[in-house]
């Protein structure tokens, strides 16, 4: 067990079984809004459930919570205590620019920042085998990586402060992307009467193959199971920083800007944002009067 | 050898190895436009470069020629001289509406047809490991697979006539959904500061990925190569029978048509449809200001 | 009152007024597939109601029905009584390719066609203030002028056969994309707490108004009252024949394509053909939240 | 002539006339970035060129300027001299956060603020037949009224702060639309041998009608004339304005959106944002092959 102290906040599906991996080689201090969780936490894998100004004595913290405002009011709520030379590791699917300004505070404070948004699920957080697309520099990249290493199978020093939020962000519109586009083309095999199981198992040997057409359609789709993994809502909100990605490059992107319309727009036909994000296959079948079965 | 024989019509790029391969375990009639290739072809594999109408003495007649156009005239040119019984196999990229008109002009003469387009480009051809998606009846299918075990590594029958050619189609138009999509996608993030390299790895190890973001980006684009193995214009046609195949389905599918336009316009502003389909990186990088390098 | 003697064939919401003013000045016989509608249109205008075949005595027939296969059926059935010399005149918001077929088959029994789609609704027809757009050749379009000066305001000969269609598409297309970009446009303002009424008031001063921001909006919209003059199923089914114009000319159009599958869904959602057109701004306020009052 | 003090800033196309009609019946204060201009004002219009700070003498100032923050920018610099009560109308086509920004800064000083873009261009101007769209508060309004009856035909209060930028946006993004439309459905006409100038007269006849196809296409597209009266870039600017309506607003918007985009793209394929507006006519024109002429 290694003598650093590291801080973990944020015990959700993701964050509990990453902070318990941590727990394994470090003297981890958690927290959580809803304390009870951090103390079930310690008692499960050890760490230390404390009150959130005591993470600050950690020398890297890890924060995995929803949105960037969440991080930056976690920041505002630790300035005072913050020790310099802290590493700050973030695991939110964050904005980047939202991301920088927090940075900029927390570097008044001589506390480093580093955007780590995470790929792979729960299962692959569960697995240790989560991929992180860090953004910031290198010195610090290299300071957080034995640290990643305890739970990501492939860690990726993808660009600047920002960069790591960035790459997410346009990861998960392109999963949105695939989602779309493969519920469209398989609606239409399907009314012509194409066996979709078998429709797909010809595109998975062909080059408009994805991870959504191999990994996601035929075991949740067509299997009618669509287990509830990752919420509709999240993969919006996460369309909408790929937007201001775009906004801020002022680069063209009609069709990552469809799709993050059509997004918003199946979040109010579903009614709901926490139905899983394979819902949108739904979404087209309803459109089409068929069901990709 | 098998003492069945085949006959084979179309030796481009594709066909050339394809019939390559049929020749080693069947009597091979050829026949090409440009007959001297036929010719060529016998010598190099030992098939039979013959007149077209002989090509009616084969059990098994293969077509893989660009457009079902071309098939529907070499059907009407051999008309007078099928045999019934004979079975033709369509590996043309083609339309199934049209293909189906074919199809029942030869089943007047007792041929059986399948739409069998193959996927996998010609380095799947020369290693005989191409997918084939297969449309038509199941006897027809059982009676062709011996044949397509000679060079493809993967078969599959997803339905009815013409399907062979709709889950060809929908495939390509997922192909171009994800080349538009990920140069959309990279191009904000070059802009960014983000090193292109370095995001595709992590895209490649999370949700978003595709054949196109783990096969043709890294090798093709961020490299500079572009080599042309594809050609923008024959993407382009996919996409427009996709957009049939939508259109006789009835179904809703803003993003395919959507991609369809943008290739269509693409092919204009490029100037070329013989540019390889990797090309429509190079326009969002035109309208960019920014190489994805 | 002209001795010459027209037929009217499809006494709708359009057809029925408009038969009724060329009854005043010619002798006019008219069919509906409702025949009492026929006989009820004898009574009140002084046409008169024959067999389908009598109408082919007529030097001039006017179909006036839904859609173009409509029109072919009833070429076909007249075809043994059509005279020579016989000009038709369609009103129906017709195909080009379809009507083009017709007026081949009616050319062959010397019978002249020319297509003549209409523009200012049921209103327009009662006041005898229609615009008819007209495809076809001069001498046919100058021949048919007389009459449509009975119940047209505007009478315009676009270009050759289908021209009249391809504009009456366009136009209708035209006006689904200022329905609909203009629903977007109003829901995001009311959101931000602008008044409707007056927000149209300065767009309709302004360069980004429409009839549709003119006429439609404020009567209809913002009013609440959506009277039923047009069913959202036959503009959904003009923006197809749209598309298919544009298809056929092999232009790019992403914006006229893509309110084409907001229409679609938009029926699909709405879950009727039979609302009126105007209920797709009810949709965009169902997707925003607000209503445009 | 009324006693009252006015002052104007931005004396470029739009603001030379604006003064010009202010000058006649209030003692007018000009400046202009480039001073030379407000000294010929003077010479020519009787207004009185003065440095900046004397602007703030007036009891009404008004800013004529190309974006926000230039208004941002010149109220931080006359913050020091201002007199509480003062109003402040900004003709500005701008944003509404930014714009709110600055009223909130300008009330520090008691200073009152309008949001108050034109429409009907430098022509509309001259004539002081303007349209202005105001927004703020109702008493402010009141008092900017006789002022703006100096040059405005058309004068709408269309909601609290922010409103007016917001409504001249949507306005603008409604022109952006039918430009774009039009041309889509024009290009596809003409390739079907369709006499543009013809087709537009029925359709200035007919529901699909707009201010583009009647006061843009025929005396600027189809007579190839394309005057320069309102540039390209500006058009795309505005969009992007509505396009953060539409954000803030958190409304869909697919068709908005997607128009922005190709105005986008548009500005880099024509490779200029100086050329007019109508220019995306051409762009499609390039696109199609044909010229709407």
């Amino acid at each position: 067990m290694s003598d650093q102290k590291v801080g973990f906040i944020g015990l959700g599906a993701m964050g509990w079984p990453i902070a318990g991996h941590l727990a394994k080689r470090f003297e981890t201090l958690v927290w959580n809004r809803t304390f009870a969780k951090a103390e079930a936490h310690a008692r499960e894998f050890g760490s230390r459930a404390v009150p959130l100004e005591k993470i600050a004595e950690a020398e890297v913290i890890f924060t995995c919570v929803p949105v960037s405002q969440d991080v930056d009011d976690l920041a505002r709520a630790l300035l005072p205590h913050l020790h310099p030379g802290t590493l700050w590791i973030d695991h939110t699917s964050g904005e980047p620019e939202q991301a920088k300004q927090t940075a900029l505070k927390l570097a008044e404070q001589g506390v480093r920042y580093l955007d780590a948004p995470l790929s792979g699920g729960v299962v692959g957080a569960e697995n240790a085998r989560s991929t992180v697309m860090v953004g910031g520099e290198a010195a610090d990249f290299e300071r957080a990586r034995p640290f990643l290493e305890t739970y990501c199978a492939k860690i990726v020093h993808v660009g600047p402060l920002g960069a790591g939020h960035a790459v997410k962000a346009v990861n998960n519109a392109l999963l949105a992307v695939n989602l779309w586009a493969l519920s469209e083309g398989m609606v239409a095999l399907v009314k012509q009467g194409v066996n979709p199981g078998l429709a797909l198992e010809a595109i998975n040997a062909s080059s408009g193959r994805s991870n959504v057409s191999e990994n996601l359609f035929p075991s949740r789709v067509v299997t009618r199971s669509f287990p509830n993994t990752f919420a509709l809502g999240l993969l919006a909100k996460d369309l909408g920083i790929c937007t201001d990605v775009i906004e801020a490059a002022g680069t063209p992107a009609p069709v990552l800007r469809q799709v993050r319309e059509f997004f918003a727009i199946a979040k109010r036909e579903i009614g709901s944002s926490e139905v899983d994000h394979t819902a949108v296959a739904q979404l087209l079948e309803r459109w089409s009067g068929v069901e990709i079965r």
